[in-house]
């Protein structure tokens, strides 16, 4: 099974890691970090690694914070759909915590608590899992060159560019860059997925089609291989 | 392939196919009929077949009602998400008819409108998915047990009860009637499915999981299963 790709090619780079003074509703909770690689020159930076992609393709840069950071989740709010999406990390507070920020939690219905629950990842897995998934964005087929400097950085933390070498975790297909462009009644035709739907770290998270994302749904990927391939070996009987 | 489980097994009963007096927005585009047997005693019924369902789980006979009847579509009206769910056999009117009963396709997005445009059938066939689907309902294991006349007039239709036969059309694994009660964040955990979502008649529609129907998506049930071969095959490689 191709879980395996899913291997850890983390090195931890020495990274600055000075703290930078961010403001809004949960900036107490964690302190946000400077990620340029250690004594470095000029100003810190949280997510200088997606300036290049920021500067050429906004929506996906955006698309990578925003996925790596915040939880998924409608984008109304309802006691069905829950709160608009939120950071990752506020969703390891306690309930009461989460009160005085306004969210609360017992106003949801218990599976949209519980949904809400299992996307919650510290402050660092975040940030990692920004890192890999700009690495694999550069590794698409069709994708834009990055500067040394973050193509240097990238690969510090992930190993080599392979432009090409990313793929659907979950169909396998190679992910051409050019997806990014086509939506289906507003929906990116490729999401943010996870090996295991409840772990958000860089080892677990990865890009799939939309349709392949959706088809898996809150099985981890090895239990969804599983699951179709006894659904084939019914249908074929 | 099991898609050979879908055979035809409408035989076709005479039934009375007096008019009925309706009213309503689309009252003038079809003639809604009785479907009770031919030369039925007493009071002329559209849908007789559901009566005792009705009584023991009206859920389920408003699903089937609604399911076989209607549209799709979001409980909510926006140029994304479509109209509320309206009759299928609205959506062969042309645009301009559609307009005097004061639904603008024209302000639906193109992808919504031939979303919506996909979902149309005749009445004829809507009332033959209902019968079908009534059938299906009764043959779950767990289900409760209709009176003579309404089991007699489904075996007409669809051949002798088998308790325990229906199964998910699209994993084949036996669907529980009790399934109908469980629900994720307001959803049933069975739904009406179709081995080609383009086509709404009795040969086409059967019920299956929410999860595999989810997974099936606007494919057809050929096409997933190819689908989800070609993802195995890539998987293990
Ligand atoms: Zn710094
Ligand atoms: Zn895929
Ligand atoms: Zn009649
Ligand atoms: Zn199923």
């Amino acid at each position: 099974m191709k879980s395996q790709k899913f291997k850890v090619r983390f090195n931890y780079m020495e990274v600055c890691l000075k703290p930078l003074s961010t403001t809004g509703k949960f900036s107490k909770v964690v302190q946000r970090k400077c990620f340029l690689p250690k004594d470095h020159s000029g100003k810190c930076s949280e997510f200088h690694f997606l300036s290049h992609l920021h500067t050429v393709k906004s929506s996906v840069s955006n698309k990578i914070r925003r996925d790596s950071t915040h939880t998924t989740g409608a984008a109304w709010k309802s006691s069905d759909a829950g709160p608009n999406r939120i950071f990752r990390w506020a969703m390891l507070l306690s309930d009461e915590e989460l009160l005085e920020y306004g969210l609360d939690m017992s106003a949801l219905k218990p599976g949209v608590q519980l949904k809400l629950r299992e996307k919650a990842a510290d402050y660092d897995s975040c940030i990692e899992v920004a890192i890999k998934l700009t690495y694999l964005t550069y590794n698409m087929a069709g994708a834009p060159t990055p500067p040394d400097e973050i193509k240097n950085y990238l690969e510090a933390h992930h190993g080599s560019f392979d432009l090409g070498s990313t793929k659907c975790e979950i169909c396998q297909e190679p992910l051409n860059f050019a997806l990014f462009n086509e939506a289906k009644v507003g929906r990116a035709a490729i999401e943010t997925c996870h090996l295991n739907p409840r772990i958000h770290n860089a080892q677990n998270v990865g890009f799939g089609h939309r349709e392949c994302n959706i088809a898996q749904g809150n099985k981890t990927l090895e239990e969804f291989y599983a699951w179709i391939d006894g659904i084939l070996k019914r249908a074929s009987l």
